[in-house]
């Protein structure tokens, strides 16, 4: 049994991380974290999250110096569903200390989830202190990297977004049925969810509306083109649900490039993968929201092809996925515990 | 042409009165206010109510010393939208002052709903400064209270879990049916915009969710109460949608009370009244919203009766109900601008 | 393992328990059913609810006489999810046939939770030809009748507003708390999936809207009454959410009756019953919906007490309490699989 | 004041024509029919539109042999709110009669749309007979045919995903904005009352979800390539929202345009159009539902152009510009009643 400390756990995807780790059956829920100062610290988790009341009671603990000793001496597993910021400061301190008996860290933050300390200075408005560990990092993209998640002690958990777009676009783009010199047109609608557990006037009820955000400046751009090798143009919006992320994406593929050239490019990518499902139907919300898969399916006309994927924001989009990359990298079966 | 004015004009409450006085026949707009410090002061009206764009495209005003002035000088009615405290201290600075050339002063909030300094030390948590227009001012139940209202220059807009519970409850009660000891339970369930435009977890769209809270002590509790004359016992729910209230009211009828009185007494209190309505079918929020109607129904069996009003909680529950005072107080007809 | 058998898989408490019963660590999911002229037979259960998609892609096999046979030599467990007039036929064909190894039925409808074929007459309109079972039949209110279930080769589990209504009065009731003469009150929300899965016009995305129904004569009222062993008032109201009931509950007391009373009458029901939540703070749908439990808590104001209860309709309402019938009657862990 | 009549009134757009009519100055409502057979015939309006209770209680009549004679010998304006192959069949018969004293159709279906009879073979499944009223009617897309519309007899109101996309397109078309060789991706997504008033079980409550349909064949492509003059490719889905279409929309603009050229086109379209706002902030479905407008904005990056524009489907996409087509035929100000 692995000791797993989950770090930013009053928010949204730090509570399915508690979910996850309290079911899987060869890891231990070690301890809840909040920040030192959070207002939520020494509340029970199930205050709240009111769904785990009498099953997950533990207490919120600061993350305070005594709180660090004691992940530093204790912990296998040290999950952080943390701001950008914060994951980019304290993952180094947890992997960096000679006390530590060796931890491996998982990142749900966007702080290591591009080599290259410009991209922090670009697109998060902060200098990424931790070139080494920036280096070192190795992008949690389950289904695709699954070789490099064995090695690293630090794995970048990929954003909600990516997953979505990525899982879709990456069999087409290795296969090379990309037309040369198209940007594939990422149209995608998140739950409110993804705004995370927090006051705001946007995310609040009567507000609430499908509308698109973030027109060629949302941080997810970058981290899908990077990954994908290729430029997207990616467009996110708003919708009027909690759970869930649904993208559309427009793609011209290469001349000549057949029907069953996109079926196996497909197949091929995610023949033994159970959590990625191409489900023929195209996919809905209601399909994903509360599983870890990542649903997709395609038609094509012509040159032009609509391929669709959707996930659960808050699992294949950030949980789930972290635990996806603990069953890879300690050797567990892909879908233990989920 | 009366020159109206809206004070806390961000708001929910707020802007549907903006909406309401723009297409009155016989009001103009002729200021929308906020509170001198507000970060929305200057903003035009639409960018924080953007259906309005183009039609109430106007600046929100702060309400300094000049805006002060300017209301005293040019104002014929002043409608105010704005927290409990600022309109008792707001409400005698429009009506005491000799500058005035004698407004009027529509209140949306709690401040002078109850003719008694004591109620708003024990159920609002201050001290009400205004001991004399306390006792001046006139509860605005549009249906029951004409006859003062057309005295009026302060009148007490209700709120809106009273509004739907008193019109249920006054026909029966102002025809002596309800059993005597018996307190009338209101189960009823509100909107999220009742909670107002605000920042605040508990009304974001992740949180929200049908569930009681307040039990045994909401303030409109002794509102009805006291605007019914007798007991009651209320319990207040939110609900996951965005306006509309739905009161559904439990009373043990007085010995031998027939289905033709109860009859009578919901026809003879609102025959005539347009913007009541006896459905015979149950009411339901989507009959209401975006409404000014109060609907009612109810079903008896035995001595027990089941009643049930819905309202729209921003327009019957607060500005068109307002509206309804203007007109009365004016001399229009009851529904005219709405 | 005991082979389990679901008739009514279409519909979403189908759903639920063939979801329950492939994770049960002691229970096989041995055919998914549905009616032998359905419309929905040699689909996948998975084209229906494509959450399942890659878990459950059994078909959904047709009742007919081949059906019938294979489940009547091989099945330890039926579970009825079908019609009330289907099951009152179905259960006793199940029961009484030589060829049977000795199955036990869990009926999901309403055909055996009152003994008394009056009862069916009055109020389900169809006259129940099975004496014999209607009289044997044992209801299963987990938490309040596990003796007689342990016992039974046919347990009605009850209906969703009953076991909301009846968790939250039997405490009271069994301490003779309540006071003589007084009907209790039970304001309940109900969520749309208790409609069941078909097309209707009146569970139309755009007609749902929260409104009361079926005041005085709905079929729970009874079957609340004859449970709880006194006369109650039930009022049902459709919500605008999936699923979900709320039962908020007014209850005079006794006189005299302490809060100390009233906290050990609770206490005592629920004492190491880990699928009843005494949450201190109100329930909300939020808290339950996906759940297997029952929230119950409560506020007292001199002899006034208002009581809430929540569940997942599909689930404690439904599905889930039929897998504590099952827990209970082979003597498993009363959350196994929950 | 020019007698009206509406076909199809019990359905949503049906709803909104009569309650449009009966607030337009120059319009009296002069009778609400459905089909001969329908079930919902001799009911009240408002028994099946609640909010229109003591408003709008007109008898739904029968669209029988005495029904035509009473539209043909006293309307001036038929409003059909029917389906294709009903509107196909009906609008000839009130136009050719000589009975009739002359009036003007306008058609909400898709029957009279596209000026060529094998359109109708092709996307709709049935051989439309009326070659000659198929040639003679135009497309109401108010803001761009006012000329036609002027003068025609009959008017194919265009359908609410060509509207928003029209109105986002049709500027950069006429100006020659966009790359040669591209067609526009138009990601739209559509509230639920776009599937109509009717029991279905994929527009039920528990059903509903965000998710593509119609892939490369939705009727409407053709409808929006046709009449916006080059190929489009359309991508409609089902959003868990009433009301609304939100249409986001990529262009690959030619060589060398510039933004100012970009805001030229559109304001050059839309100058003096009030029922077309160029919002600047991005559009969203709660701006827009409710109104009679077309919200449209747009960003620019490199020569990819992403505009998005949301309209009402039941108003701008249905009701609203049938009464903008009204108001253009007979001379009133373009927003007269709306």
């Amino acid at each position: 049994m692995l000791n797993t400390v989950i770090v930013g756990a009053s928010g949204y995807a730090g509570a399915e991380l508690a979910a996850l780790v309290h079911h899987h059956p060869h890891l231990t829920l070690a301890g809840l974290y909040v920040s030192a100062g959070s207002q939520d610290a020494h509340k029970r988790f199930s205050a709240l999250h009111p769904q785990w009341h009498g099953k997950l009671d533990h207490p919120l603990l600061p993350l305070d110096e005594e709180g660090m000793d004691r992940i530093l001496t204790e912990a296998d597993v040290v999950l952080l569903a943390t701001a950008h910021e914060v994951s980019a400061e304290l993952a180094p301190r947890f992997l960096a200390n000679t006390l530590a008996k060796g931890l491996t860290v998982f990142d749900l933050s966007g702080a290591f989830r591009v080599n290259d300390q410009q991209f922090y200075a670009s697109f998060y408005g902060f200098t990424h202190q931790n070139e080494q560990w920036l280096q070192q990092a190795v992008y949690g993209l389950a289904e695709w990297n699954s070789e490099a998640i064995k090695q690293a002690q630090l794995i970048a958990v990929p954003g909600c977004y990516p997953t979505a777009s990525l899982c879709a676009l990456k069999p087409l783009q290795q296969d090379g049925l990309i037309a040369k010199g198209w940007q594939p047109i990422i149209n995608a609608v998140s739950g409110v969810s993804g705004a995370g557990r927090k006051a705001a006037l946007n995310s609040s009820f009567c507000e609430v509306s499908l509308s698109p955000y973030g027109t060629f400046k949302h941080r997810h751009q970058p981290e899908i083109s990077h990954h994908l090798g290729q430029e997207v143009l990616f467009q996110p919006h708003l919708g009027n649900y909690v759970r869930g992320i649904l993208a559309t994406i427009y793609v011209q593929l290469a001349d000549g490039v057949t029907p069953a050239q996109v079926e196996q490019a497909f197949h091929k990518a995610y023949e033994g993968k159970p959590l990625v499902r191409l489900t023929g139907q195209m996919p809905s919300i209601r399909a994903v929201a509360g599983t870890p898969y990542c649903d997709i399916a395609w038609q094509q006309q012509g040159n032009m092809l609509v391929v669709v994927s959707a996930i659960d924001n808050l699992l294949k989009g950030a949980a789930s996925q972290a635990l996806q990359c603990i069953n890879i990298k300690f050797g567990f079966e892909p879908a233990t515990g989920l």
